[in-house]
């Protein structure tokens, strides 16, 4: 489909400079940007494209002060990166929605299915599972006895869900990804072998949660870990048994939550950082890649940094003395001898 | 079902103080528990929960003082953590069971199929492969060509099992987990273009083993990768290539042992810890989360901590300095100016 | 099957030391070995083996000097190392080959089957997916609509590969491996509630990739992840979106790379390392196991150290000082208090 700058204008509120009859048909990066495509600029350390590019057209702040003539036309608008991101979701909307129940799935009797829904082949739904309407499950997905999966929510090739989890509304669990697996509680005897607690209880997502690729999600021992509205995990995440994460977070990948944390709102994590168990984290924490929280912060908004981490510009500063660390040795052991000479020795 | 206070402790050998009709159908935490639950209390820490808890039954230690009046009927046990286990593991017991052989599964005709198996919809049994009496393989199962499944062992959704691998009795494999894939051998020829060394051996896994959703351990290069009786592997973990793990190791989620390393019996590895190859790990060692084992460690029971990662309590000791490396290095800088002035200068 | 000492040694251009007769049917570690086997000595660390060795042949480097007399009928050769690797090729290539397309897997009519695959069951493919010429899908493979799987190509038992991805020829991709699920693009409102970024980009692997168990590579936001020829990647990888990582570079197992880098050619990471988003790696650098690399680096052939990661040789000098830093601090107190009492205080 091709789209003209006058109709994108149009749809997004903003305001055409240039051809309003130049047309595109896809998007692209203004950097990597070719003749019929749409590009952006938000950040102003790719303003020295806007005057090199190929788009067709290109989105920009409306307060954006041009320094050199442009080729290509421009549409101005409120906010350059959330517009293009409008365009893309319009873009993801018009392509093709499976739907149907595949003759080659595997549900039980007693499971209900909603409608609207897609349930591929090789899919298998257990034993009084719920599947509600314009839900999507991809092949190979596994949904084993009593799980819920709410409306139009995806679960993408295979995705394993365990026994009474329960997933909200409006999510997307990505392909891997396994939600209520047992967590790990394990009792040493007397001779130091361990006895396996039984894993109860179940894992609560709620609605609009992304969960990434491979990420897994451990079940209670007893109640439910809880992942709450609008948090957003990425990849090979790990989430402990008992983990409660509050809304609105989010975790780059390889993240690692051990259990019975409870980690606050609108926090975010960076990639492969980790929080030891049975400890808080307030509302608003964000922690540095590869960061380890070892106890709780109860001071919302603080930024740590480290392992085991602090605040960030104690950590930083610290850093900039332990690069220096030999220079700071040699200085000693001067001081030493200059002290010792004084001292006649 | 119902159970009562009396039945509870008799089945525990336990004592009744407070009502011995007092019936639960459920369990749940000291600090969570509703009319009609069972809890324990075992960590001190959770002792002010006792006086205000809602819980119909309390499991706790019989040495336990009381310091104010409960309106839970208790249960005095030897070890209150211990006793509510046994009813976890019981209530996991009074579960139904899976059985059967799907006629949705695919089952090479070389394969050997113990009795009492359950074989659900959509798994794949390769030639020559033994899956031994109360074996349970869940949908999504792959078992390559000549693997072995020995008695009463769980493969959860999704598992895969590469060929000539063997997993021993009472076992329990969770979803997504990867078992003999190939190590990561490659020889760089002169223009650095790697080529595959073939990876010939398998893995072991002997019995009791529990091992995580999404964990990956690869097979020999040659001989076996073995993982000895009753280690417990979380998520996300990964084992290299010819790595030998002794008995009863704990791994927590993401920990990662790098290719021909042994680690000894009754070791404890941190989440996101890590082990060098070609390295070996005495017995009884404790890893702290997130540190890195750069060489071998000889001194059993060993604790270490950091990147790279030595004695705890050394490094404790230097991480508190750490912390003050700013003020240290100010310090440093004033005796410099003192000194200077001492001579005059 | 059965090899003499003669025949492998005319295979390798070798030359016989001992009996030529000697016949094996399988390899060993030196170490390990047992009568009929063949194993190799590269690693001067492994030479006492030698003397002990119960391996029929063992192949050694032609220049190696024996201190002692040897049981084992020795081959020199060039390289031990390349030569037993051929022979393990050899092995490998010996095995029976799988192929057929299995009529309980799933394909598309619009999809494009080549000649002499493989397609086991429960594979399911994609609208317009086209698999080239002796491609090998195990069991649980999925793919998408649009998707290119080249020539020579094996998937193992559960990679899925979303849509439009395109993977090389001679690719190896092991089990759980995802390959094209979206890149983690949020844009939080003036709530701080995260709308999602259409991911509208693929992944292109080029040909001789290898991807571990359970990696993950994001597609792009827009145009594509590359992953270029010959690199390979261990188990439990994070490929960010965006991500462009340069021919022949190879990363252990557990990297993260950050959405948007750029990784050079001939680059080693160690196990758990990783690096930041949006920036820039030159050729050849080296990673050490779990550094973390925060900004660009330049200089092709770097090898860094730490989190945040710095050189090397900078790293280890500043880590001999902080193990030291307790005895350093108590150096400065002793400064100060000899300083003082020399000033008369």
């Amino acid at each position: 489909m091709e789209f003209t700058a006058k109709a994108i204008a149009e749809f997004l509120n903003g305001q055409v400079v240039g051809n309003p009859e130049v047309k595109v048909n896809n998007v692209a990066k203004i950097e990597e940007a070719k003749d019929g495509t749409l590009a952006f600029l938000a950040n102003p350390k790719y303003s020295k494209y806007l005057y090199s590019t190929e788009a067709s057209i290109v989105l920009i702040n409306k307060d954006f002060e041009l320094e050199n003539p442009v080729s290509a036309t421009l549409i101005k608008v409120e906010n350059a990166y959330e517009s293009f991101a409008k365009l893309l979701e319009l873009a993801e909307q018009a392509k093709p929605v499976k739907q149907g129940i595949s003759s080659l799935a595997f549900i039980e009797e007693s499971a209900k299915i909603g409608d609207g829904v897609y349930i591929a082949p090789f899919v298998y739904i257990g034993e009084n599972a719920v599947i509600e309407d314009n839900a999507k499950l991809f092949p190979h997905v596994f949904i084993d006895d009593d799980v819920t999966v709410k409306k139009n929510t995806t679960l993408n090739s295979g995705v394993k869900v365990y026994h009474e989890c329960i997933i909200g509304e409006n999510c997307i669990i990505h392909s891997g990804a396994v939600i209520g697996s047992d967590g790990f509680g394990f009792a040493p005897d007397e001779n130091n072998v361990y006895r396996k607690i039984p894993q109860l209880g179940n894992v609560v997502i709620e609605d609009n949660v992304e969960v990434g690729s491979n990420t897994t999600i451990d079940r209670a021992t007893m109640g439910s870990t809880f992942i709450k509205k609008g948090v957003k995990l990425d990849n090979l995440i790990q989430i402990g048994h008992n983990v409660q994460i509050e809304e609105n977070t989010v975790m780059a990948a390889q993240v690692g939550i051990a259990g019975s944390t409870k980690v606050g709102k609108n926090c975010q994590f960076g990639g492969q950082s980790a929080a030891a168990p049975h400890i808080i984290i307030a509302d608003g924490v964000k922690v540095t890649p590869q960061a380890g929280i070892p106890n709780t912060i109860k001071e919302p908004g603080s930024i740590v940094m480290g392992t085991p981490a602090f605040n960030i510009r104690e950590f930083q500063r610290s850093f900039v003395v332990y690069k220096q660390l030999p220079d700071l040795y040699k200085r000693v052991k001067e001081l030493e001898n200059e002290l010792k000479k004084l001292k006649g020795e």
